[in-house]
């Protein structure tokens, strides 16, 4: 019976599921369907393979609507003829499923921000190919670059705090919104910046008081660190 | 010493993701970091928070490339000077990261394809917002609605043919990227699409044979359903 | 007194020319000056600095039009509102200028034949740039790729043999030009191919009997190289 | 045995080099096939007979990557589906040779520029050729036309006027490519214009503080001048 596959990992996966998860939330997944979403959270994070936000966040369906581009970019607010799928994710979260928070979620070792810190320091590198779509999308990255200036120390640092520096401007581009700008004003919506460390698991949050970055439950990741001693 | 804020269901969940998941996959993330993301596999699904990949799939740190933007939509290749998130990231996992498949993944009930449905049979419906990005965005589904022609039945089942037939328009976008096209002929790359029912948990994968769509593991799905009974 | 400044080998070079050739070329420069150029032949060579064909043709001023492309090749007539900067050069040499002959000169190593052939076997090569016009341009070297058919041995090997079907393609396209047909039917004007070897200085004329490659002047080559032992 | 023929001038010439420059060049053929192509200059100039960059600098095998279209046209930074022969020639050179130098270079009495000219006074001027490559191409040109505004002069001095801005619109054009520009800001690599007087021999170099031509090497070329009466 020919049936339509799917790579082997992703059935044995999906198998996983079915026979894991899935009888734990099987309720849930009918009222989700019956009643719609009702998400309280909007997360903007990266594509990348190591930081899934529900797995980082232990998020079960329903509980997050999440968009993933390249670089946990937010473009400015800037109506056009073009398909600005971010925006129309971050329209589709606010106006519509009108979600309480929005977090902008970087981790380390983006592969977008290095590719840009690289194309800074090299003019000659090349593109990844001739449409150069990532060339232009992490152009969305030189006003942060502007803002920390040039790159004196070695490359992976300038790179890390480009990629910290890219969150705040991107939680400063989600106030060029207009209807988010209000909606902040009358405290509706709570907007916040984090970032994912990936080796070693700690978790930072932007602090609006001063523009920094501070870990999330420190003394949990301290113990938890200390239970899993490296092999 | 003020500690950012994140909201509190992120900052608990990330303790149970440190109580939980963290000591188990340490390890594997501290590779990951050093090593950096080799996924195989390029998914490109909904923002809506019930159909998490990762969740549906079981998947890991490191196993999966995420694009999530609202209908998981492919643009048709067309390289200009906007900024094309989608197809940044498409470019960056089959360029930069070489996968060997790409999925598009579908679900039922998805408020995008819902909300270009209703702008159908309405012409006097509202935008969600002044910048209108949404009705934009979901423009991109109008190739597949024209291919299955006026709506007759009750809106929501025109909705969801139009879903199973964006899922084709987006593989077939997919190819008009030369690279991709180039690629799948070589044997190198593979695409497939996907559609997860939300309220019952059973799969579709897209039969490239006669483009109709098969249901995934149909037996485990079967057998995980009666020991599940609904309360 | 702020003189324009051009790069000091050229400047250097100017000053040879003017004491050594200069003098010798005087009264030809003003000749061509006041009567115009007639060259009899157009040649279309590459742009490589290693194969300048004054130098292996000993040419003087006002003998040869030359066209310089990477590559050397000659596009299909294509009438269109693109600038063919190509075509328009032998438009302008064949009815303004009205040559007797047309050359088209390839050479070995070449780096635009080399690019294509790389290409070719590795889809995930890099362009050089954003605009990528080098991998358009190269693209007209596609029908002389498909003529000699997929490579199985060395690629240098490969991309030696793709220069010079690319020598009997561009000839052939010259032909797709209707007045060069016209006129070449009546014998007023003469296409050749050629091949310059750089590395040993030998130089093959294309045969229009039998397509093949024929050594020029082969016993004065013999006498040269006998003559200057290498070093 | 049927050896294939080329121009008599040509296979004569060609004896002339390997008798003359050859055995001084092998060497450098040699070691040049070897390690491949290194010029630091680029050189845009014209297919026209009497202004072979070669000849007019002295240069050697190796030294200068050359591109000759009609007129020394360098188009505006414009990635399309087009052939662009000269822009990628100029993207092969900068971003693939990284070349250290571009020099635009005109001349006196240009064929190109004069037909625009009379194009622009006589509109019943006749084409070169029903595909009419050649008016296209020398649109070009009409940027340069205008900013040096309606001819009142006779049609030669306003030709040779056209010529000189021309030239400065070229190098504006090379600055229109961005990573030129990064380049040049970066001081990595220089543009020049020169321009070629044909019947005295005289070369000027664009000044860039004014935008003026000045005359290099003005004290050599008037000995060189004194010490070659005309007969």
């Amino acid at each position: 019976m020919g049936e339509a596959k799917l790579p082997k990992r992703l059935t044995e996966g999906y198998e996983n599921f079915l026979n894991g998860r899935f009888p734990r939330e099987r309720e849930r997944f009918e009222e989700l369907a019956e009643r719609g979403q009702s998400p309280e959270i909007l997360l903007i994070g990266c594509c990348d393979s190591r930081v899934s936000p529900e797995l980082i966040f232990d998020a079960g369906p329903g509980e997050m609507f999440v968009v993933r581009n390249v670089a946990n970019l937010v473009p400015p607010y800037k109506p056009n003829d073009d398909y600005h799928g971010t925006s129309a994710a971050i329209e589709f979260a606010v106006m519509g499923l009108k979600v309480k928070d929005i977090v902008v979620m970087g981790h380390a070792q983006c592969g977008g921000v290095k590719a840009f810190a690289e194309m800074q320091r090299d003019p000659y590198m090349r593109p990844l190919a001739p449409g150069d779509f990532i060339g232009r999308w992490i152009k969305l990255l030189a006003p942060a670059a502007e803002s920390i200036g040039e790159s004196t120390e070695p490359l992976h640092v300038w790179a890390e705090r480009l990629a910290w520096e890219s969150i705040r401007q991107s939680v400063a581009n989600l106030r060029s919104f207009p209807y988010i700008a209000t909606l902040e004003q009358r405290g509706w919506l709570n907007l916040h910046g984090a970032y994912f460390g990936v080796a070693g698991g700690e978790l930072m949050a932007l602090d609006p008081s001063d523009g920094g970055f501070r870990q999330v439950a420190a003394e949990a990741h301290r113990e938890a660190f200390a239970r899993t001693p490296r092999f």
